[in-house]
């Protein structure tokens, strides 16, 4: 990237109108999309034994209970099934497999300025998760979450400007019935943003339901089809080295209904994942790797996300620990192993232990996001609003995640280097007969919009300042930015007739 | 490094003892002069760019305003003085000095145990700047601060385990003679920890005061001269390119005392170092390397910290932001030159905007911190309780930052990939005939204490365990930390004797 000195004709009052515009797109300092890979906690050798490793594991240890038509496509693509029943995959086939895999998948988005391109070390922020409380943090507390809430995130994140994609965080407690809470799950998250969406589906006869709502929203399945707007979170794997029956048969009907799927292994390391952190990464990826077999032998080519989302637990305990330094460096080794195979890949980053949005929430968010993020992640999935180690999502956190997420994207964007940014000259003609500081210099006005980015709400008075402001509380801050978005009717709302239709159809559970 | 699976002999009952003893120092999961390097903003191209372009700023622009006895040192070494009075320094004099420069330096402690050996990629974390206020965050207030206060955030500091040393982090504000001031603050701070200090002199003629002090408190000159227990903090150049002619004459005495000398150039990118962040680089590398010349022309291989300490403004008012994105690459940038010159390094990161220790915080702290420690910093000052972009102190904060810093020297360490880590026949022994999960297998627990690092004050308990427990404030459990750690007298104060004579011979101003 070359940085443009302005030119030195035009005026500087005509630089300043021009600066108070808002910046064209490709000027703003940060943006979805953004190339990471300047962290690399692995060494070319070591993703190598960790992908051996896990050739290995697939070949002689392999993946239980895949259900009949699963087995069906994966042994007629090359995988053996074994007396014991777990099937096996010869590294040939893994092999081969991976070279045909897409290098690229597009995630379609209801406006299309939002949709993602996910290739190389290209990074994206969003939400994702299965919360069952929402934060309340005003009374400090803790309280089921339902399906106004979740729309009220998407609706939120829909406007947050570093948070590119909203994957449900929220389950909507408040609904029994699962196939109403699947269906009222994808309206409300679709109604309150165009940005892309994802969910996921509790059973495999939920699905046709589902595809029906998203036919009727896109204005017909050929529309859909044309740009799926949405994707499947799919936990197909049980870990250790099980397929999860059901939500195979899920895959299959979507993969059948045109939605890119995010192939989700979510083992625990301690637990459902070995301890060591190496050792968590090995399974994660042979379990991916047997999604990507999976999925390419029912639909060659069809989109996948390698969603290696290995986490921590804390060991004294055995309990999830998202916000740890451990959780950070497992997620962004994943990243490099998508990298290792050039395949498009998601993780989970962002996530805090703490139950509020305070100093430890925002350590932890911002370790594991910024590593997520320079380790070139396509997809940082639960990088705002989460709390309690995914049990709490908080809609205050939500917003100023955005704050700590721009300045994550400042990480990820780097340092530009070129015969303008060195400066040479500019020092020259500052110390030899300048000013003898660079206030107010070309240079440094042509930056202060495209190489600087100025957080949200986050506070940067002085102490005098600060004082005569009122001493101003970070969160009653939040509190007032959400309290002013929630206000507006979410503007992704469909129109009348798509709206009514979709009601005169299913239980729609948000008020219309 | 390897990891040791335990044997199998032995006995649960004797691990689980083995595991309530305190761990071996080379056992713990972090500790001081961890090797970082996996995070490297700058390519090789780049590094090669902002040398070269360092190189050309000193033989072309060099540098105003050396002192005499400066000038004398260096034209002898080979610098050129011009007509213009600035010192301009030929590329292969910079070069030369380089190559002869020490690769390493020991930071001695009054505790041998907290030694510090500064070279490669070792990370070492601690206090630094000069806070004119301590954050009440009871209050929710700024005050200015004092030499009690010093000494309460050295005392603290001694007892945090992922705090290595302990420079001046506060101005003593009730000391109004500032040669008072200079030995009260050297006092307060060794009076306070055990661990390395650094301090620095208004004034050329208050150094043979503050050695006199140090000689009584180290027992004798050639004891001090053994291990000299405290650096010196020097501000040796005003950038742009200019000495700064007192502090370069304190330098020179100090040199002569035997002091470690950190070579500090702190430009702010966009007021007084160009505005791209690698030309804030380039300045502060040329400014350190002309510093490296001084010191080595003043005395050959006497220890030297390259303190490239650039800063960042906030471009729209001028105001320093230490808690930006930018802040955070402009360092870790920083200390990849160090790496590519191979020479002991240090820079500023850790620093928080926010007034308070909240969550905004806690991101600033963190992303700073992780990337500087990932960048093998050698010396990561100001790396916690830092507010208001180093005007406010605050000693919950540092409490706090010691649980921030283990995370991020977990961060640091990495992830190890060896053959037991990769785990491949722990994942076989556990899938095909095992428990179907990890917990407690031999692997898991022989890591639980080795691999992880548990927080002191940070919160992993879940939503319900957390109401149990009366939903605990996170500062109001650091306040009560440092409650505990104040109530006591600091271990580190001088023995009676010592205290008496230097109490006759200084006007001490903290209670005996």
């Amino acid at each position: 990237m070359t940085i443009q000195t302005p030119h030195r004709s035009g005026g500087r009052a005509a630089r300043r109108a021009a600066r108070a515009a808002p910046l064209a797109d490709h000027l703003r300092p940060v943006r979805a999309g953004m190339s990471g890979g300047t962290f690399n906690p692995l060494s070319p050798a070591a993703m190598e034994r960790i992908h051996h490793a896990a050739l290995d594991a697939l070949e002689q240890i392999g993946l239980a209970d895949a259900p009949p038509s699963g087995i069906a496509y994966m042994t007629a693509a090359g995988a053996i099934l074994g007396d014991d029943g777990r099937l096996r995959f010869p590294r040939a086939l893994i092999e081969d497999t991976i070279a045909r895999a897409n290098r690229s998948v597009t995630l379609h988005a209801r406006d299309p300025k939002h949709d993602l391109e996910l290739s190389g070390t290209r990074v994206h922020y969003g939400t994702a998760g299965a919360a069952v409380h929402l934060v309340d943090v005003d009374g400090r507390t803790y309280r089921e979450c339902g399906v106004q809430d979740l729309h009220d995130a998407a609706h939120i994140a829909d406007q947050l400007d570093n948070l590119h994609f909203v994957q449900r965080p929220m389950v909507c407690r408040d609904i029994p019935d699962n196939l109403e809470m699947d269906l009222n799950s994808i309206y409300a998250c679709c109604a309150g943003t165009t940005k892309h969406v994802g969910v996921s589906f509790t059973e495999p006869s939920f699905v046709p339901h589902g595809l029906e709502l998203l036919h009727m929203i896109a204005g017909g399945e050929d529309k859909w089809r044309e740009r799926p707007f949405v994707s499947n979170t799919n936990c197909f794997v049980v870990p250790p080295m099980k397929f999860a029956t059901e939500s195979c048969l899920v895959m299959e009907a979507l993969i059948e209904g045109g939605m890119p799927i995010l192939l989700l292994s979510a083992g625990q390391a301690g637990a459902t994942a070995p301890a060591p952190i190496a050792g968590a990464i090995v399974q994660a990826v042979a379990e991916c790797l047997a999604g990507l077999v999976y999925v390419n032998a029912v639909k060659p080519g069809h989109p996948a996300i390698f969603g290696t989302w290995p986490f921590v637990s804390d060991l004294r305990t055995g309990a999830m620990s998202g916000g740890s330094g451990e959780q950070a460096l497992l997620t962004a080794g994943c990243a490099q192993m998508h990298r290792y195979y050039d395949l498009p890949g998601g993780a989970a980053a962002g996530i805090a232990d703490a139950k509020l949005p305070d100093m430890q929430a925002g350590w932890e968010q911002a370790m594991s996001n910024v590593m997520a993020g320079m380790s070139g992640l396509n997809m940082v999935y639960e990088a705002a609003g989460m709390h309690a180690s995914l049990l709490g999502f908080c809609l205050e956190s939500l917003i100023l995640g955005d704050d700590l997420i721009g300045q994550a994207l400042r990480c990820v964007r780097g340092i530009e280097v070129t015969e303008d940014s060195v400066s040479l000259e500019v020092i020259r003609a500052t110390c030899i007969g300048g000013p003898g500081h660079y206030l107010g210099s070309d240079q440094t006005l042509g930056l202060m919009q495209t190489e600087y980015i100025y957080p949200t709400l986050a506070d940067r008075t002085s102490p005098k300042e600060w004082a005569e402001l009122g001493r101003p509380d970070l969160l009653a801050r939040a509190t007032a930015r959400k309290d002013d978005i929630l206000a507006q009717r979410a503007s992704a709302r469909f129109d009348a007739q798509t709206d009514r239709m979709i009601r005169e159809r299913f239980n729609i559970h948000l008020p219309a």
